[in-house]
């Protein structure tokens, strides 16, 4: 099995999600980073390539630059992952679905309505790929909730509540020089939705994943605790979905003690799931009228669902390297498919892609316009 | 210490709340149970203080009688718990009132705010002490997050969520003989609010109790997933408060896996707490930027305000009936002061009152008018 | 249904287990506490007495003085709770037993074995009930787990895994006032057994409560940790069973973070159950290949054995206190049944007596026997 | 940053260890596997190596074989993975470390007693590293434990309870075809340890690794529930330090319900340390007479020890594989000082290597030299 030669936009020293998407790459061993544009700053861009023994020949300082670069190679790289702040994610994108190279992208799709239509172009006139890293899906259990929902393990869906709590924007750390937390509070980066943006589009992502339902109309109350924070900091959001199930949304990046508290917890006329990334080797399942149950990861009670997409025996984590890792292995099983000849709309499988990312898009404005509007209800 | 002789309107031997009223006046050993107008049906009232081991000459048929014949009595009554469903609150604490016998009753206040103001009337034109059980607040380590916020262990408040799902009637159990969810699911004796009258404001005090306010807008989303249900059996809510805090509210009766999940989670600038009613006996603290701590009751950790109301040593667990008989003792305690002739205004310590009452009843009304039109932000 | 005319013997005011035994008393209305013999120094047992209201003058100031007057009266007490140290057990029974008042005494037995040779005499010779309160049996999971264990549940016992750890003696506490470690560390109150024969005879009696089985040989290392610490606050006991079954035993009063942690696992061919004291209203069943179930107490899964000993609906936690009071409860009925002149044999059902309290006296001396023997095996 | 080039003997297509090996050496991009002798049966070795993607040339039919031509290569292997049965380490390792390659060996160091001296003479005359992977040991809170434990955090340490119970083997699935289990149960393949030599090591390992200490003395109770299984499937040990110190370490493969359970608890005169390997990202501390405090990895509350081997930040969970990762990670950034010209003596830092192995041989002999004798202490 070849490994798929991938390059990387973003993600040099200083960033957190390059380091995991590069983990991720390398946990299945379906990919060798062979180029990158690690940073906007040439210079940094060389220092990061050189730091991950990257040919120098093959770390550019730009993107166009390395597109074209690479699209010219024989042994050019037939993947790139993109791993910029969210208003560069278009413009990265671009150069490579103009040349056929497959493209997986940090979510959320872009910062702006406008960069998502013209991604949602650029992917369709294009032959290559285009994953959304929306990694939480690649969790073992979160697949085997999916597929107990469709089984009808909790029969009609009435009750939808996602909530991912965060802490460490508890202080004004913008102001402190934590890169991470200046450009998820600028406009200009990170687009209309801030904690809504960066965490709210997960668990959005999430409770759509698992129950295969997206809310038609919302309700939110968007709000920023951290004095002088252009974006929100914290989410309160009502959720309906045409079928008739209800829901609610809460995301933040303020309450302390809670450090990456994604969780969800779906009811239905016969029974009740509940999932939390913090302990994602469990799901807990209640038919109603009966005790809960303990599902582990590849343990009893485990279905295929989850259990292809599980490396170890149960009692042994996995975590969320290994989850972001599935997505990674999907996308290198597509993407041989589609080297093969198969035809692109087949092969995404459980993989998020534009879609999803356009859905997630739609929450984000129809979020920020509710707020404006004093938690109206807006259609998404 | 002498003990205080207690009559008993409602609680026969179908009702689930009356037989906890019963155990928590006995734990501390302050009352004596020796009245009784158990069943608004005679010959059912009667079975049940045999069953009781009541003087039958104290049985009585009607609440009516009860207050009668006990204000007549040397050895008459000095307090009643009124325990019957939601629309005889008022009717049955009027005649104890007026005869100055100490009230001590079920939530929510009443079924309808006509009686509500009605009961304010009577609770000022007495002489008695009214108390109203909601009886959360009389869990130790409820005390002491309420003392931890008073004295600045969080900070500023920013953030509430509170939510109290329950499982019991994801059925139609109403239609099966299921006595609890016949009078819960029918306006005329429980009110306007179905699940937000019945536990939503259980969580509505719980919050205010330990944050020291209450919000003064919600938007509310009430629904019935139970067919043909008058009333609500799940509550979305969103707060805001005058202080600038926001929050959510979610309760359910439809939530399977669920069996009394009340659990308030609160978030400061400076630090989070957490407390889950089926795990009382812990605490959960972070001062931001520090490891959480599980602070136990009587534990280490464990400050006055909890400790006072604490029985035993830390690691033998105490539960939801110590938690009802503490407000039963306070009870006591205040009853013994006014009888001793202090005036009433002083007595009511951390005990529910009619106050709590009100905002309850304030809390139901904006929910359900909120809810009417389309969930629009409404002042409580 | 009449209450019990209850004594007491010891549990003054400084007391821990007294005031436990008299709620456990009160909280199903079983029993009236009119008489006592609260203290070993007289003035201290009258000022008890007067704290808790007893009639002065069936305060006693000895239990052979309240034993002969309670007797003479016509409306004598009919039982009587032994709540001293172990020393005193037997002497303040007997008086008792020896006039047919029946006696509810706490655990171990007594402090030696000749004590509990005399104990077991008095008990053959006496018309009155002994039931010795191992409380642990009374909480419904406990209950539920024997039924389970009975019903083929986990099959043939293979394992049990039996800890109880405490660390409220981490320190030399003895010296620096608390009288519950000064009689606890004295062996002329204790008995031979420290840690051993205060917890470890509670977690001995729970595993026993629940296989079923006794194991007949065991080899124990008890040590003491504690600077000059006459008797073991910790430890550490292999068990092995007549059926082939073997186990672990592990009680400390020297373990920090672990406050009252009494825990229960046994494993069998089919199955295994896990029962922990501080969250007592959860019992953990895997059938095994199936999913680990959490079963509530009176929820979905539970059954008859621990919902017949359970006050209220699942989710709404009961404690120590309530399992306490369920052998008051049962000891009320047992009693009654006596007095209806049932043969005693007859009666105790599930209560813990004298036999319970034998197979503690034996563990804790083939426990102290076989260390000090170096962990030699011992039949016990 | 130049990768490892590492070859590999055994970790065919069946086994379970072999994966992991491979998985662990790929996260954190230090090594390309390049060579293997993957199985004992030469044409399943070549399978194994194809599916692998290995070169042809460089999948070889015995590890004899391998290291030969592998020493030959100029770009031969620098490191080997030793991931066969126990009887198979030894010679497997011997021709790598006479060649001056590397040793990154699974554990036990051997099956038998004179395997492991003849080991120890080979890597003494070696210079080559050895690496024993007791992964466990990788754990970023197992490392925090560790600094805590030397930094005094609990004081002087008195208890260790070491726990590691499985349940995979508590029906008899060595007769139905699971390998991991047939050569687990044949004393000539695992030695003359079962449970005790699988799992006891780890978890005897593990207490060493945390408290700097490793018991001198104990007395050990091995059984087999399973029929006519040759070897241990569950074990009781009692542990005496020379420092005064004790401890229970219990191992099982038959507890249903317990999957990979792995938890260390210690005590020590001021404070004590809880972590559970299915939790792995916690780490509770009691500092006595406070609360116990969760510290979690990369959290507030986290120290240098842990965060070193951090991979991503608090709230996302990292687990058996990247704990499993650090060693590999660790072991090349020694190869490469080796490499540099560095002494071996100076480069293993928390590595466990050959001593770690030897104490772990020492540790199966004693309890199984002790549970012959009937659980007589046995000299370590």
């Amino acid at each position: 099995m070849r490994r798929i030669r991938l390059g990387m936009v973003g993600g040099g020293s200083d960033a957190f999600i390059g380091g995991v998407h590069r983990i991720a790459s390398r946990i299945d061993g379906h990919y060798d980073l062979v180029a990158g544009a690690l940073s906007s700053t040439p210079q940094r861009a060389k220092a990061s390539g050189e730091a991950l023994g990257l040919d120098p020949a093959r770390s550019y300082g730009s993107f166009e630059e390395m597109a074209e670069a690479e699209a010219a190679r024989k042994d050019g790289i037939e993947a790139v992952s993109i791993v910029t702040p969210n208003h560069v994610h278009f413009a990265a994108a671009k150069p490579f679905l103009e040349r056929g190279i497959h493209v997986i992208c940090d979510k959320p799709l872009t910062a702006t309505l406008e960069d998502a239509e013209a991604m949602e172009k650029a992917v369709a006139a294009s032959d290559a790929l285009f994953i959304l890293t929306h990694n939480y899906t690649g969790y073992p259990m979160v697949r085997q909730a999916q597929d107990m929902v469709a089984d009808g393990a909790i029969g009609t869906l009435r009750l939808v509540q996602i909530e991912y709590p965060q802490d460490w924007m508890t202080d004004d750390v913008e102001s402190q020089g934590v890169k991470q937390a200046e450009w998820r509070t600028d406009p200009a980066r990170s687009g209309a939705g801030g904690a809504i943006g960066d965490i709210g589009t997960h668990a959005f992502n999430l409770a759509a994943f698992v129950t295969g339902q997206v809310p038609d109309r919302l309700a939110a109350d968007l709000h920023s605790f951290g004095a002088g924070r252009a974006l929100d900091d914290n989410a309160h959001v009502m959720l309906r979905y045409a079928s008739g199930a209800r829901g609610m949304l809460w995301c933040s990046q303020v309450a302390p003690g809670c450090e990456n508290g994604l969780r969800l917890r779906i009811f239905g006329e016969v029974g009740g799931l509940e999932w939390a990334q913090e302990e994602p080797n469990s799901l807990w399942y209640t038919p109603h009228g009966e005790p809960t149950r303990r599902i582990t990861r590849n343990g009893a009670g485990a279905t295929e669902a989850g259990n292809l997409v599980s490396r170890i025996p149960a009692g042994h984590p996995e975590g969320y390297l290994e989850a972001f890792a599935t997505l990674y292995s999907e996308a290198a099983e597509a993407i041989r498919a589609a080297q093969g000849g198969q035809p692109r709309s087949a092969l995404m499988g459980k993989l998020p892609g534009l879609s999803a990312g356009l859905d997630g898009m739609a929450f984000i404005r129809a979020c920020v316009t509710s707020s404006r509007d004093d938690a109206a209800w807006v259609t998404i």
